[in-house]
C-alpha cells in the first residue's frame, strides 16, 4: 500500500473553505489564475511528492551526505528533484512573470511546498532555500546580479543558501565578523568562517550561491555594521566559464535527523581570493536578510507541520490495522481482539496529532495569505496584512515546531515497540522534526522577538489588529448553537492573553530581563490562543459544509474535523491557565540567580 | 575533562537527608550495615560507572548489536561489565545472604543502579534484568531451580530475561498463546514466539535464562490461564555439560536508541524439544510475573531519571562554558559575550531539567524505601509500605519517562545546533530515553492501572494513605515562612486530585470507558502532585541544612536546590489546573466517536 503523508481533502478545505484562496484571483497580480489552475498545481505537486520525494525518504536518511576532500556527496535523487523543480517551475512558482515565474499566489505555493515537505523533508529543503535566496537577490540586488544569478537558481541548476551563523557568534548576529573589503573592481574580498549552513556544499547542483552576512571595515559595531553579500562558490572567469571563488567546505555535521540534507562548515577567502558582491545597501544587510529569514521561519513551521502530517497518517494507518486488546466494556478473552483505534486513549493520541497538523497548517496558510495581501493586496489591507504577518511569524514558526515534537512522539507511542524501530517511519520522523525549534532562530529567540518587539511595534498596532480579527471570528458565530461554546472559550483566552500582556509590561516597568524572562511561555500561550482562533475559523466552515448535506466521505471528514476542534478546545486550550498563572507572577526567579546555584 | 553524569552530593542528600536511609540499618534484616558501608558502596559504584560504563557509551551506540545466524554479537565491554557485576556482588547486592547476596537495602542498591544507568543506560540494563529474573526464581521457584540457576545468574555468567510479549498479543497479555505441555519427566515442552525481548540473546553471557509466560493446554482462557516457566537457552545434558534447548533467536530490532542492548525475537520449540520448568503455581504465572514487572517498572523510571541526569550535566557544562550574546539589560556589542547560563531562558531550561532529575530520583528512592519496608519492615508499616509502593509504581515509572523526553529535549535545545549533532551527547540521550514510555507497560496502560485499579483497591486505602502522607508533610511545615507558601500550593493540588478522583468515579458510574478515557491525563496530574510532595520533602531538608550554616559549596548546592523547588512550584505545578479542567468534563469525547471519523 502506498504510504499516505497528507490529506488532499484537508488541504483544499483549508485553502478554499477556510481561507478563501479563490478571492486572491480578484487581485490584479493574480488575475490570470483561477481555482482550476490551483487544483492542477496541487495535483501535480501531489504526484511529484508521491513519485519522486517519498520513495527516497528512507534511503536519504540511511545514506547520509558524505564529506570528501572539500565536496559533499548527496543522494543522487537530489539532482533529479532539483532538475524537475526547475523544469516544472516549482522553484520559481510565486515569482513574477518578469523574473521567469508563474506569478502563483504564495498561498497556493505554500500548499505545494507543504506537500513536498511532507513527502520528504530533507529533499524539499534544497529548493526552498534556493527560492528564498533568489527572491532576496531580486528584492535588493542590482539588476546585473539578478540577471546573472537568478535564472540559473530558478532553473534548479544552482543552489541558494543563507550564510549567517559563525562559530564565535551562533545566534548572536551582532558578533558576525566575516570581513568584506572593497576591491574597487566592483566586488569585495570576503574572509571568514560560517557554520551550520544548510546545503552549503553538495554535488547535486552545478554552483552554490551563498547569501552571506559580513562586515565592511570601518562599519559600526553590532548589527548596524553588517552588510549582505552574494558569494558564489564558482565565479565567472575573465575568459568565460566558471572558476573557483576560494570558497571551501571544511566539514559537515552528523545529525540526529534531517539527514538527507548536508549542514556544512564553510571557509571564505582562505587564499585571499574570495569575491563577494554587495546586495542592497551597505550596513543594511541584516534588515535585508530578514526577508529571507522570515520566509524561512514560515518554511520551518511548515516543515514541522508537514512532518507531523506524515507521522499522523503513519500512526493512523497502523491504528486502523493493528488488532490488540478488547474494549474496556467487554474484555471477554474468547472474543477476537479489536484494532487499536477502538481504544479511547489511542483516539485521544490521534486527535492530538490531527489537532496539531490541521491547526498548524491552517495558521501557516493564514500567514501565506497575509503574505499575498502584503505583497499584492491593496491599500489598507496590504499594510494590515504585513503587520499581522510580522506579528504571527514567530508563532507560525514555533507552534508547529514545538508541538511537532510532541505530536510525532505521540504518533510513535501509538505504535508501541514498533514505533521505536526503524521498520516503521515514526522513528525517523521523530528525529527529523527535532531540528525545527532550533534552526532559523530558536524558540527562545522567537519568544523574545514576539514579546519584546512584535507585540509593541507601533504602540501595539499589530497586536490590536490580531485581537480584532480573532474577536471578529468570535462575534460572527455568536448564536450558533454548536459554535457558541467554543467562541466563548476563545473569547476568554483572548482576554487572558491581553491581560497577561499588559500585566507583564506593567510589572516589568522598563526591566527587559524581567519582561522577557518567561517569553518562551508567553509565546506558548500566544500560540495556543492563535491556533484556537484558527480552529474556530475551521469550525465555521465545518458547520457551513455540514448544513449543505454532504456525501458520506465528506461527512466523515467534516465530523472528524469537528471532533478534532472539540479536542483542541477541551484538551489543548485549558493549558493556557497554567501558563497565565506563571506569567502573571513575573517574579524574576530565573533572573535573580547566579551560575553558582548550579554548582555543587 | 571527565564528563559528568550525576551528582553524588544530590544522591546523598536524597538518600540521607530526605529519605533517612540510615534508619534502615535499624531493621533486623539490615543490621550489619551502617552509613559507612553505604558510602563505600556508592563510591565504588561511581568509580565503576566512570571507568567501565561511561567510556563505552558512545561506542555501544555506534556499533549496534549484530544478528548473525541465530546469535547476536554485542560490544565486548558487556562481558566485562557482567563479569565485574558478578564479581563485585552488584548483581546480587540486595539478595539475602543465604542466596549469596550482601543483604544491602533496596534503597542503596537503587542509588547504585541509578549511577550505572546514568553512566551508560544500555550497558546497565543487562545486569538489571538478571537481578530481577533471579529474584523471581527465588521467590516462586522450587529449591532445585533456585540452586541450579540463581548462582550462575548472580555471578554474571548467565543472563536473565523477561519473556512476555508475543507477536499477536503485544500489550494484551490475555492473548499469550505460547504452549507448555507437561512431559511427565519434570518439565514442560514449550512452543511459541516471543518478541521485543531485551537481552534475549547475546554473546556476552554463557547462557540465557528466560522467564517466560505460556499456557498449559486445558487452562482457562485469558490471564487466568497463564503460567510462568523458566526456559534456558542451554539446558543440562544427561551426560553432564550443557546442550541446546531448542530456543532460537530469529532476529533483532534496529532501534531509535538504547542501541547498546539487543531487543530480540525468540522462537521456542521449533523442533519440539524446548524444555521449560514451571515456576510457582500453574495458572498463577501472571501474578508471579508482576513481581518482576513491578521491579522493572521502577527500573524504567530510574533509567529515565538517569538519562535525564546525564543530559542535565551535559547541558549544564555547555551552558557554563559557551559564550554567546549579552545580557538583555546591557547589549553593548563592543563588550565581550557572556556564557549562555547568564540568559534567564537558559536558566529556566536548566531548572526544568534539574527539577525533573531531582524530583524523579527523589520519588524513586521513596519507592525503594517502601520496597525495603515492604520486604523487611515490621507490622503495620510493612503493609502500608507495600500498599504505597503498589500505588506509586505507575507514577514512578511514568513521570520520569514522560518528563525525561521533555527534559532531555530541553537539554538538547540548550546546545542549539550542536545539540542536534553527534559530537555532543544530547542527541544520543534524546534517542535513548524515548523507549521509556513504551517498555514495561506503556503510559496508557499505567494510567489505566492507576485510575482503574490502584486508587480503588481496598476501598481506596492506598490512595487515602498517600493523601495522608502528603498532607502530613504539608502540616509539618505550616508556620515555616519559607516553606509555607509551597505547602499551601501542595495542599490545594492534593484537594484538586482528590476532588477529580471522586468526580470521575461519580460521573462515570459503572462505565469503565468513560472513567478511563482520560486516564493518561489523570496519571499526569497525579504525577505532578506526587513530585510536588517530593519537592516539599526536599525543601524541608534544604531549610534544615541551610540553618546549620553550611560551607560555600554546600550552600550553593542547597540554594540551587531551593530555586529548583521554586521552579517546580511556579512552573510545573500550575499545569494541574488545565488537566483538572479537562478531567472534570469527562464528556466521553474519545469514547463516542468511530474509526470512520478519521477517514476522508
Amino acid at each position: 500500500m502506498q504510504e499516505r503523508f497528507f490529506s488532499s481533502k484537508n488541504l483544499r478545505f483549508l485553502l478554499y473553505d477556510v481561507h478563501d484562496a479563490d478571492s486572491l484571483t480578484r487581485l490584479p497580480h493574480y488575475r490570470d489564475h483561477d481555482r482550476e489552475t490551483f487544483d492542477l498545481v496541487l495535483d501535480a505537486a501531489a504526484r511529484l511528492a508521491k513519485d519522486l520525494f517519498l520513495p527516497c525518504r528512507v534511503e536519504m536518511d540511511r545514506n547520509q551526505p558524505e564529506y570528501e576532500r572539500g565536496t559533499v556527496r548527496v543522494h543522487p535523487a537530489v539532482r533529479e528533484i532539483l532538475r524537475q523543480g526547475g523544469e516544472g517551475g516549482w522553484i520559481s512558482a510565486d515569482f513574477p512573470y518578469d523574473h521567469g515565474g508563474q506569478q502563483l499566489p504564495v498561498t497556493v505555493c505554500t500548499a505545494t511546498r507543504f506537500i513536498f515537505l511532507a513527502g520528504n523533508y530533507s529533499a524539499a529543503v534544497y529548493a526552498g532555500l534556493t527560492t528564498a535566496a533568489a527572491r532576496l537577490i531580486t528584492s535588493f540586488g542590482a539588476q546585473e546580479l539578478i540577471e546573472t544569478y537568478v535564472p540559473k537558481m530558478l532553473s534548479g541548476a544552482w543552489q541558494g543558501t543563507m550564510a549567517l551563523t559563525e562559530p564565535q557568534a551562533g545566534s548572536s548576529l551582532s558578533d558576525v565578523k566575516t570581513r568584506a573589503v572593497e576591491d574597487g573592481a566592483g566586488f569585495y574580498r570576503i574572509q571568514g568562517q560560517k557554520i551550520f549552513i544548510s546545503a552549503g556544499e553538495h554535488d547535486a547542483a552545478d554552483n552554490i550561491i551563498h547569501l552571506a552576512l559580513a562586515r565592511i571595515p570601518g562599519s559600526p559595531v553590532g548589527v548596524k555594521g553588517i552588510s549582505l553579500f552574494l558569494v558564489p562558490k564558482l565565479r565567472f572567469a575573465a575568459g568565460g566559464g566558471l572558476e573557483p571563488n576560494d570558497v571551501h567546505c571544511t566539514g559537515i555535521y552528523h545529525k540526529l535527523g534531517y539527514r538527507g540534507a548536508p549542514i556544512t562548515q564553510l571557509s571564505f577567502g582562505e587564499e585571499g581570493d574570495c569575491r563577494g558582491y554587495l546586495v542592497g545597501e551597505r550596513n543594511r544587510g541584516l534588515a535585508h536578510m530578514f526577508q529571507m529569514m522570515n520566509e524561512e521561519r514560515l518554511e520551518v513551521g511548515m516543515g514541522a507541520a508537514a512532518l507531523s502530517s506524515a507521522a499522523y497518517y503513519a500512526s493512523l494507518s497502523y491504528a486502523l490495522e493493528r488488532p490488540q486488546g478488547r474494549p474496556l466494556a467487554s474484555k471477554d478473552p474468547s472474543q477476537p481482539q479489536v484494532p487499536i483505534i477502538q481504544h479511547p486513549d489511542v483516539r485521544r493520541m490521534l486527535l492530538f496529532q490531527r489537532a496539531v497538523v490541521e491547526g498548524s497548517l491552517c495558521l501557516i496558510l493564514q500567514c501565506a495569505k497575509y503574505a499575498d495581501l502584503a505583497r499584492s493586496g491593496q491599500d489598507e489591507e496590504k499594510e494590515r496584512a504585513a503587520e499581522l504577518l510580522d506579528l504571527l511569524t514567530p508563532i507560525a514558526k514555533t507552534y508547529p515546531s514545538e508541538m511537532g515534537i510532541l505530536s510525532t512522539s505521540q504518533g510513535l507511542q501509538i505504535l508501541g515497540g514498533y514505533g521505536y524501530c526503524d521498520e516503521f517511519p515514526l522513528e525517523q520522523l521523530f528525529r527529523d522534526t527535532r531540528i525545527h525549534p532550533i534552526h532559523e532562530g530558536t524558540t527562545g529567540i522567537q519568544g523574545i522577538d514576539l514579546l519584546g518587539r512584535k507585540v509593541r511595534i507601533n504602540q501595539g498596532k499589530a497586536f490590536e489588529l490580531f485581537l480584532q480579527r480573532a474577536r471578529a471570528a468570535v462575534g460572527e458565530v455568536r448564536g450558533d448553537r454548536a459554535l457558541d461554546p467554543y467562541a466563548r472559550r476563545l473569547e476568554q483566552a483572548l482576554e487572558t492573553l491581553e491581560d497577561v500582556t499588559s500585566h507583564l509590561y506593567r510589572v516589568a516597568g522598563g526591566a527587559q530581563e524581567i519582561l522577557l524572562a518567561d517569553a518562551t511561555l508567553y509565546l506558548e500561550l500566544f500560540g495556543i490562543v492563535t491556533i484556537a482562533w484558527q480552529w474556530l475559523l475551521q469550525g465555521v466552515s465545518v458547520r457551513r459544509r455540514l448544513a449543505g448535506n454532504p456525501g458520506e466521505s465528506d461527512r466523515n471528514f467534516l465530523e472528524g474535523k469537528w471532533r478534532t476542534l472539540q479536542y483542541f478546545f477541551h484538551y489543548e486550550l485549558p493549558k493556557v491557565q497554567g501558563l497565565a498563572q506563571r506569567l502573571r507572577e513575573a517574579d524574576g526567579l530565573t533572573v535573580h540567580m547566579g551560575a553558582e546555584h548550579f554548582e555543587d
